[in-house]
């Protein structure tokens, strides 16, 4: 490259880079793995020489305590660049998944596992304007020797060097099978994988900022909308959820109360020694009593060790990021409880019924709703999901109610007869809802709260039946 | 209480805080600190019981490994409520001081100088809307023996005490007397000391939702506005900032900036290595080079530990806090190297010059931000600050110079022509903050520009002069 042309290359990089910081249409997140002495550090430092570093964040991890402390993916979502900005990382979750599998910490069906969970990752991603791409830096077991020995003998880059690099090349092969099966299964259109043959840092400078100025200009490849998910087997819908208890008098409800309040908080107790995390969603229809439902919960846990989220409109911050990521940042860490107050199923909810997400983003939510969720599983944590349902006739009387009852007026808002207007496209998008997202590991628990007393004993022994369920299970 | 009062009582508790959430003016922030066997988590428990949780926080405090690794006072910053919630502490910032004292980790002189840091920090609080009040439960030796007797022979409550609470009764008339000393020293009107002697339950929740009730319906107490700290010796003005050093050739430049780089990749790899934290200051008039300079600094550094922060106008979630927060939030982890592209000085340029702030709060903001900074250099971190100075002439020339050259337009804005037409406003601004906040331990660097060149290497120099110093001092 000659100089006048570096500077023209450089130029267009960054021109390109801060139309789209200014522009806040899409975020480019930028993985560079490969094999042990490929120039890495030199590469990305390079790079982020090129780009403007206002805009651009760089992630080698070595995970925190916080980030240990929760579901695996919390730590990369965390870090997912804003609309506008770059994100660049070493090895990112690849490296974690490759140098497990070569030194042998996770088996093939893990490695498997946790390939189609990148997939899905970065699908979710690519949906949400974030364009990934993802760099493989090559070479062979005997050029990297070499150089290794060279870096070695160079006391300017004999620092650089550690065990590692030679433990890497001595698995070099295991590596490289292990890279080429990982490229394959989770190389995308719209995530694809370039490998490059790591010759000088200048070739590799020089084919990386080709990439990165494509990404830069052109508009995003969409993932495939995925077909959407099956129907699970038995889910609940409405028309079942009827109110046939027979009402209890109120002073057995208090004891009963009483009873179940005690044994949760003993639940709880034993969850939090033994770092089992909790989440429960709650969702409902209007003045199906939420509110009332997550207190009589609340009141039996540790005020220390629970934290209630009531979910309305995104923050600026939250606008600029993938829709997932202002859940993902709530979740509890290891022990503790979470509740949502309206959840991430807004997006099959008020989002649908509403017009604020078209109608692809929608429907492809359910399969990303399902996939967030079995992360929490697949973390150990509970995950309790409530639909509070209501009859058309009974919300008429609360509303009516609250809004002659000075001490209730304030819940009563003009969104509520909003939504009340469009209660079948609610029932239709509650029932889709109920049909996708009842997942064997995460079911929903539909409660019918007619009768408020009845519906907050349900909530209280299901609840109580999770932590039960999940306690007896091992670690 | 009768049942009729008490639900008065609930109600109004709950009406105010919901009124508050409403209007997000202020925020609440109680620290419950006392003896051991005062029911204190009872008390917390009951509390958040009657609040709406959705608003509310509860903290005890385990500080993470992210805690740790980041100035003392940064794991209470990330958790101080936003406007319109209610934060609650048990022991908070009291319990660490105290403990620390009682158990003699720490000695009289520290402890004293952490008082005084409370004392700033809760005054910066105040003066920002966060309306803070402190519960001390107090108990004799002997009711606390006996209680913690009870509960230990009662198989419901014995799980709850364990050697903590014998060896704070062992202690109890040390730390009787500390936190008799502590509550005088920290007792103000913004943020007063309520001692409750523990009875009941009921007694002690009676009494601090009363005072909860005061603090959500009254308007906040406005701590004194501290007088204008002391002109500091020395300061640096913008008269002295003269562009006199002979201009190198290009080659000389180069060279030079080579060697200064070299030598500042090697420090920074052994602030990496000890966990020094480096927290680099950029303020400068428009077109002087501050984007510039930063490159040059960064370029030397490993991409992977430093983190560059545009300052612009404040996210909504970042309006919602004491306007220090943001920069908190920013703060590097040991051994990281945090660029701030404009800083927290907007506070005494921008905000003062265009009215953004009001005079008193512009005012007060020099010794908020002096305590600011010795928070981070009691923590170990090198603190540069840097105003990179300019002419009007040559400022002149190099907005005009923009103006015609395609790839430098985006650089010049209405904003930049604005703030030049108040070229003598900003100039007072200025040399007011250089003399107000050129502190001992933080010392303003003024680096004339006129000459591209020599400013940068000059940033570069004294950024390697800081770190040179810091990493011949001990630990």
């Amino acid at each position: 490259m000659t100089n006048q042309e570096e500077k023209a290359r450089r130029y267009a990089l960054l021109k390109a880079q801060l139309s789209m910081a200014r522009q806040q249409d899409k975020a480019v997140l930028l993985v560079v793995a490969g094999h042990a002495a490929t120039y890495k550090s030199l590469l990305v430092n390079q790079l982020n020489h090129w780009l403007e570093n206002r805009q651009t964040e760089v992630h080698a991890l070595a995970p925190s305590e916080e980030d240990r402390l929760r579901p695996y993916w919390w730590r990369y979502w965390r870090r997912v660049p804003a609309r506008g900005r770059v994100g660049v990382f070493v090895h990112g979750w690849y490296g974690d998944a490759l140098f497990a599998r070569a030194e042998h910490r996770i088996q093939a069906g893990a490695f498997e596992d946790r390939l189609n969970e990148i997939n899905a990752f970065e699908a979710t991603l690519a949906h949400d304007n974030v364009v990934v791409i993802k760099i493989w830096l090559d070479i062979d077991a005997e050029q990297q020797a070499k150089r290794l020995h060279a870096m070695q003998a160079d006391p300017a880059q004999a620092w650089q060097i550690n065990e590692h690099h030679w433990q890497r090349h001595a698995q070099h092969e295991v590596i490289d099978r292990h890279a080429g099966h990982l490229r394959e299964a989770t190389h995308a259109p719209h995530a694809p994988w370039h490998c490059i043959v790591s010759e000088s840092p200048d070739q590799q400078l020089r084919e990386i900022t080709e990439l990165l100025q494509d990404a830069l200009t052109h508009p995003p490849t969409l993932p495939d909308q995925p077909a959407l998910n099956h129907t699970q087997a038995n889910a609940p819908t409405l028309k079942q959820s009827k109110s046939d208890d027979a009402k209890p008098p109120k002073s057995e409800y208090l004891e009963a109360l009483a009873a179940a309040q005690a044994r949760l908080a003993y639940h709880h107790r034993r969850c939090l020694e033994r770092g089992i995390p909790v989440v429960l969603a709650f969702e409902g229809h209007d003045a199906a009593g939420k509110g009332g439902s997550i207190h009589r919960v609340t009141s039996a846990l540790d005020a220390r060790f629970y934290r209630v989220h009531s979910i309305a409109a995104p923050s600026d911050e939250e606008r600029l990021q993938p829709w997932l990521w202002r859940f993902w940042r709530r979740l509890p860490q290891d022990g503790r409880v979470t509740i949502f107050d309206r959840t991430w199923y807004g997006r099959v909810l008020v989002e649908r019924v509403e017009g604020f997400a078209e109608e692809q983003d929608w429907l492809r939510a359910y399969r990303e709703i399902n996939h967030f969720e079995a992360q929490l599983l697949a973390h150990g944590a509970v995950v309790g999901k409530f639909f509070l349902a209501i009859s058309k006739e009974e919300q008429l009387k609360r509303f009516n109610a609250r809004a002659k009852t000075p001490h209730k007026q304030h819940k009563l808002t003009d969104e509520d007869w909003r939504n009340r207007k469009r209660w079948s496209a609610y029932q239709s998008a509650i029932d889709d809802m109920l049909a996708h997202t009842h997942t064997p590991g995460a079911p929903w628990h539909v409660v019918n709260t007619d009768h408020k007393r009845c519906a907050r004993l349900a909530v209280l022994d299901h609840v109580n039946h999770l932590l039960e369920s999940r306690l007896e299970s091992p670690s």
